[in-house]
């Protein structure tokens, strides 16, 4: 028997809703005659989350009542604890409980599940926005994916049958929760911290994952790789950056590296908790929690994603948040810290803001050593150059020839 | 109730065996009339550690069924887990079971304790020592003190009367375990480390107790305060040095400061298990095991101390270790690291010896800022250059006058 942690939910066994072989076949061949629902990019990653098993013990799209139980006390129907509604919205008047359903990713055109309809409803979209994600302000990018939803929401049990394009483009990074806990059993590991990324890996971040490598078996740098907001880097060049720095500044054999299909809904806290949930299910024991996790604007507090993790029924979730506070490099400390370890002053620390990380890289410029290590800024350099000869060439054309061997 | 974790054995509550107020006077009073035993310096630290209930649940020395069991199975005759046997000896022939004695420090002449003699026993030394020091090698510390023991091992429980100077010398660092418990409480800590120390706290050192601030809720830097080897800086000075280290670099409330009275054994693994048993008394819910804790010569494997806690029955200590690797600064990593989190070579880290650390300190040397904080050094230098002043005024005499304000 695996050492690992136990899947989530009360059979303590992954659940893909994935079908295989002939079944996968049979099942494509009956989604074509199926009526199709466009869904959206959200919900797409949604349904993938669910046919690799990372969304264990999900059946579908969730009920009403799991809906309300969600909202209200992070718990389904079924007693089953989870922080965040998983729903499928749709404005089609005429769908009704009993449909079948081929449930087709409106970005890509690829039909990814199909489904029955055991349930159509309204929801009240304020509540949830409220309850998940503390305002209802349309200028916050998960609530304004809730604000504009169909009219209705469908629930029932999913057959998934695509996992779209994330296998072939994200070909040795995307895993299932299955293969991610192979890896761990071989490694002989039991007690491994995610650490999740959707950014390229600065020394704070190789902090985080130092600390957790200090005193755990492994750690799992587990990065996003479903849609992004604009001006994030791609998923490649952060791989390659976090190549570069796990190759030169990490042990063998203490890291592990993967990618999920999952949306950011930018909900802090909440999304915290369902970060948690689904590393359990890749076979993490402890998922790392730093300042303002998941967050976006002003919305959470730096450490209301940590607190969460106490405000949950105990026992609910099996998976253990691990907090570190906000991290930096101190010259007085000479070298990474963090507010609880050091007593510096500002003027001490090394604090550079997002932007002017990406003006300095675009311009060509070094970041400090102590704030990125050299390889990986190489990398991101030549990333942001790259971009800024594409904007070149679509503002001059590309005859100008000014744009090579920058 | 307290958050902290319980202490140790079945009535998870702390037993002290100090008595107070009038039933102290009035065994202290009878004390001086009942029969008197000569006890080592380890056998009195052995008894306050009962007397404050460092060493709870134990009521007295242990009976010949507790020690076979220690030896071999870790474990009391009454099911308890204890890893290190705590007995008395006497040469004394004319001792017998019934008899009530006093027990008197060998070094200070103080009355300790009064004892019921329930059972004299002997014991084969070897075989105390092959399994609890893996060796019978009298070159061992820890050997050579149960080699030399008494013929005879005499159990029963005992009242202790006195805590021998400890309180006194060591004031406002001596604790007993309620009063760091306390101090816990009162600061909301529930998940505490302890350090271990006996030496100055180096940047290593430093390192050890950070990774623990970074994910506990508190550090408890531990001193032995007990009888030290020849050539190790006494408690005044460690502490002078340790509260210069925790003022200039650690966040206020992140650190308590504790002494303890036992001594050493340098049984390695095993005396790594007492300390975890002891600090869970203490209050403390992890133990931080480093490279070769607790260990002398070359008696263990460097990470002996942290696979023996795989290796004793599962629950039979709440408190776990929390086990870090061999610790450096490192330049290409560019501060501190471990072997875990550092994968580049000897030539990039700072190594030095013990030996070559004295050495520089005695001649006023300065210690790189990477190995030893400035302030710490100081420190240091200062107490080196008083005691090689001691030796050359031993060996000249004081008229020189070379000796002051160097």
């Amino acid at each position: 028997m695996s050492d690992l942690i136990a899947p989530h939910g009360k059979e303590e066994r992954l659940m893909p809703l994935l079908l295989e072989g002939d079944e996968l076949r049979a099942e494509t061949e009956r989604a074509k005659t199926l009526k199709e629902i466009k869904i959206t990019s959200r919900e797409t990653s949604d349904l993938i989350m669910m046919g690799i098993g990372a969304f264990t013990p999900l059946t579908g799209f969730m009920t009403r009542a799991d809906w309300q139980g969600v909202c209200d006390k992070f718990t389904m129907a079924d007693g089953t604890f989870w922080p965040i509604p998983i729903t499928l919205s749709t404005d089609e008047e005429q769908v009704k409980e009993g449909d079948e359903l081929a449930l087709v990713d409106e970005d890509t055109g690829t039909t990814i599940a199909t489904m029955q309809v055991s349930e159509k409803y309204t929801i009240d979209k304020e509540y949830e926005c409220k309850a998940v994600f503390r305002t209802t302000d349309t200028e916050h990018p998960g609530v304004a994916k809730v604000m504009v939803q169909g009219k209705y929401n469908l629930a029932g049990p999913v057959k998934v049958i695509s996992e779209s394009y994330y296998p072939e483009q994200f070909k040795g990074l995307y895993q299932r929760p299955a293969e991610s806990r192979k890896i761990f059993e071989e490694k002989g590991w039991r007690r491994v911290a995610a650490l999740q990324l959707r950014n390229p890996m600065h020394r704070s971040h190789e902090y985080l994952a130092k600390i957790a490598v200090e005193v755990m078996d492994g750690v799992y740098i587990h990065q996003l790789v479903g849609k992004l907001k604009p001006g994030d880097i791609p998923a490649d060049v952060r791989v390659k950056a976090i190549e570069a720095l796990v190759d030169n500044y990490f042990v063998n054999d203490t890291v592990v590296q993967g990618g999920y299909p999952m949306e950011m809904r930018y909900a802090g806290p909440r999304e915290a908790l369902l970060h948690a949930t689904f590393r359990q299910n890749y076979g993490c024991s402890h998922m790392i929690i730093g300042r303002d996790h998941a967050g976006v604007g002003d919305y959470y507090g730096p450490f209301d994603a940590q607190k969460i993790f106490n405000e949950i029924p105990k026992g609910a979730l099996k998976c253990e948040n691990l907090n570190i506070d906000w991290t930096f490099h101190c010259y007085k400390c000479g070298g990474m810290a963090s507010m609880r370890t050091c007593p510096h002053g500002k003027e001490d620390r090394l604090l550079l803001s997002g932007t002017m990380v990406r003006k300095t890289l675009s311009e060509g410029g070094d970041l400090p050593a102590e704030f990125s290590r050299p390889e990986v800024v190489e990398i991101l350099k030549e990333y942001y150059q790259n971009l800024e000869d594409k904007v070149e060439i679509k503002l001059h054309g590309a005859a100008t020839g000014e744009v090579k061997n920058k």
